[in-house]
């Protein structure tokens, strides 16, 4: 069998989700709404259903959706992308970054990534025979640190994978921060997969800038967007890639190859929701904002290291300041089982987004996209059970 | 860019698709259906849809498809499988394929693959660092060259990927075949992906026989099932795995890094599918067999070499007996963009399905899950063409 596979963990979240059941734990690890998406994004997905949508679309995606797209792009980011040649609709996001890396990459050549990172993105670099080069933001403020960041560019640079708004961290990368990336990227002469999948979960007026719009990066940019995020449909798994023209056939054949091609009924679904008014997307980022604020403030009331969020559906805190009075000096694995097991909560242990095991090990993700009932009964048992 | 897939063109069914709609031509090229599926199928779909079933469902499938299919695998085949820990649900057997593949082959490895072969295989193999071991069989009677495969397994050979019924042959791997191929594999203690995508449409009394049932096998055998075809609703993309239980963890794996997950919806309508009574499935033969007669006749009618076809959608024809008495004498590409331009009627030349350029020049693959009005129109629309 295939040894990086065998070598590899089944992934944390499905671990954790697991282990919540296992215990009747509320499940604040795994970043999925306990809530349902726009009713006429539902209903317009339904009705295609019983509408004779129902075969191959094509491998792109379905028209409407492709324009809805790059619509999308032209009123959020003033990006213009021809539907016909620069969109390429994924079965979600996971599967657009495995395109979008397999696009560009050979083997033997050097892809940076950015640690905490998302636990696809290192096994796919290694699959394709690509060398990852790891830079690590240091927390609690998860700085980039730049010399570092300039000094894993090399002469075999070929990618680098950005995730901006981030997960687990929250951060938002600001506009110095992707100046200096497209400094790096266009003196390297590389490509950036731009995994942003947070795009409209910002908050506290943060404004997702995507690296794409930044001079010289159109054409070096896959940017990569996710219905399941901006319509709180997670299960759905629609994504879409917005890329240069020159890019898109080598995106098309890796999806070609993945996937093929994506469920219709969905597409259509997506394709009204991403038509929606402002309000819509407004509306979405306030409630994460006031789900945000009131999971914040209870952990921190409770004790916890509470690190700032600008976007996502996380949280991150450092769980020593409540632990270590009780004399519990164990990393934030054994912390996380401990809190599903005994609390009755869960969380994602934050080593599960590095590389290796030299990791801060003293930090938990909590989402937060869920209803207030459930953000409250959680902190409730946590209270309890300190 | 990735040197592999700027090698690598658009997926010929793609490419005559869209010729297909650029001229007006009926498209008996790409293998969809133009009929909808069960109606109960899509029904418990749009329900679950208005149901709330849209955050991620488990990464291996929800669990009553996997149960669906487990029982599935027992009614017809006899093959017991735990639907917990030997059964995965994938993005359409597109992705099944691509993870298996990923779960067993490390670079270097041999991949046994036979011609003329599906368009993704190769790609897949070469993009994992794996070495393909092509071996042919050969028209018209598709028979399988036992010299040549053996001498294909060696020591380095760590996994076969074998089709059938097959794409584009219309060939049903006969007991005797599958017996041949079992020693071999067990011999040289490797695995076989299994894409048997069109289990359920065979023909004329012809009886698809998994590999997985051959003593020895069960354990070696990554069988791939597709709701798209066994429904005739290709633009779903659910596909599934059976597989044993020490093999199941990387394929899942795979999967994870591929799309993680199928949506939870689609899910839930496969599952209702699969439990459907016995004469759903011989139903769905009887009606494609009526099918394949009508265009069968047909195409004889006008002059075609008519191979015979025991499963799936396709026919394949040889037009030398009426095209060389018209003084063509092009290959199969230029016979279908001919045919396509000038008859508008779309098929797929069959030289896509081979790797290299010395490939029989002189069939075009029928796609036969078409409308009796459609096939009726197609063959009309020939007739006056020639
Ligand atoms: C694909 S399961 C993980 C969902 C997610 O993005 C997360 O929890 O980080
Ligand atoms: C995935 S598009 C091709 C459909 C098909 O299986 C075929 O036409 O051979």
């Amino acid at each position: 069998q295939n040894d990086l596979l065998s070598a590899t963990g089944t992934t944390i979240f499905t671990v954790m989700s697991a282990l919540a059941v296992q215990h009747g734990a509320i499940n604040l690890g795994q970043g999925f709404p306990d809530y349902d998406g726009p009713e006429d994004v539902i209903e317009a997905a339904a009705a295609a259903l019983k509408d004779g949508r129902n075969q191959y679309p094509p491998l792109t995606g379905v028209p409407e959706l492709r324009v809805a797209v790059s619509d999308h792009n032209r009123r959020f980011y003033g990006i213009e992308a021809d539907p016909n040649a620069e969109v390429i609709v994924t079965s979600g996001a996971t599967e657009a970054i495995t395109a979008c890396l397999m696009a560009v990459l050979n083997p033997g050549d050097e892809c940076v990534l950015i640690e905490p990172l998302y636990d696809t993105y290192l096994p796919v670099v290694r699959m394709l025979g690509a060398i990852p080069r790891l830079v690590r933001l240091s927390p609690p403020k998860w700085e980039l640190p730049r010399a570092e960041l300039a000094a894993a560019f090399g002469p075999k640079t070929k990618a680098i994978l950005l995730n901006s708004p981030m997960n687990p961290t929250g951060k938002v990368f600001t506009a110095a921060e992707l100046a200096f990336l497209a400094d790096l990227i266009a003196r390297h002469d590389c490509y950036a997969i731009c995994d942003e999948v947070y795009e409209h979960l910002t908050f506290d007026g943060w404004k997702h800038i995507p690296l794409m719009t930044l001079p010289g990066m159109r054409e070096r940019c896959m940017r990569i967007g996710s219905a399941g995020k901006t319509f709180s449909l997670t299960g759905w798994k629609v994504g879409y890639i917005t890329c240069d023209r020159t890019l898109a056939p080598n995106v098309a054949k890796a999806h070609q190859n993945l996937t093929f091609t994506t469920p219709p009924n969905l597409q259509r679904g997506v394709a009204i929701g991403l038509a929606k008014e402002d309000a819509y997307f407004a509306g979405l980022s306030a409630s994460l904002q006031s789900r945000r604020d009131r999971l914040a403030t209870g952990l921190a009331e409770l004790g916890f290291g509470v690190l700032p969020t600008q976007g996502s559906y996380f949280i991150t805190t450092d769980f020593r300041p409540i632990m270590s009075p009780l004399g519990f000096n164990g990393d934030d694995v054994a912390f996380c089982r401990l809190l599903t097991e005994e609390a009755k909560v869960t969380a994602i242990p934050v080593t599960a987004f590095y590389a290796s095991a030299e990791a801060p090990g003293h930090y938990a993700r909590f989402a937060f996209c869920k209803g207030e009932a459930v953000i409250d009964a959680a902190l409730e048992r946590m209270r309890n059970w300190l």
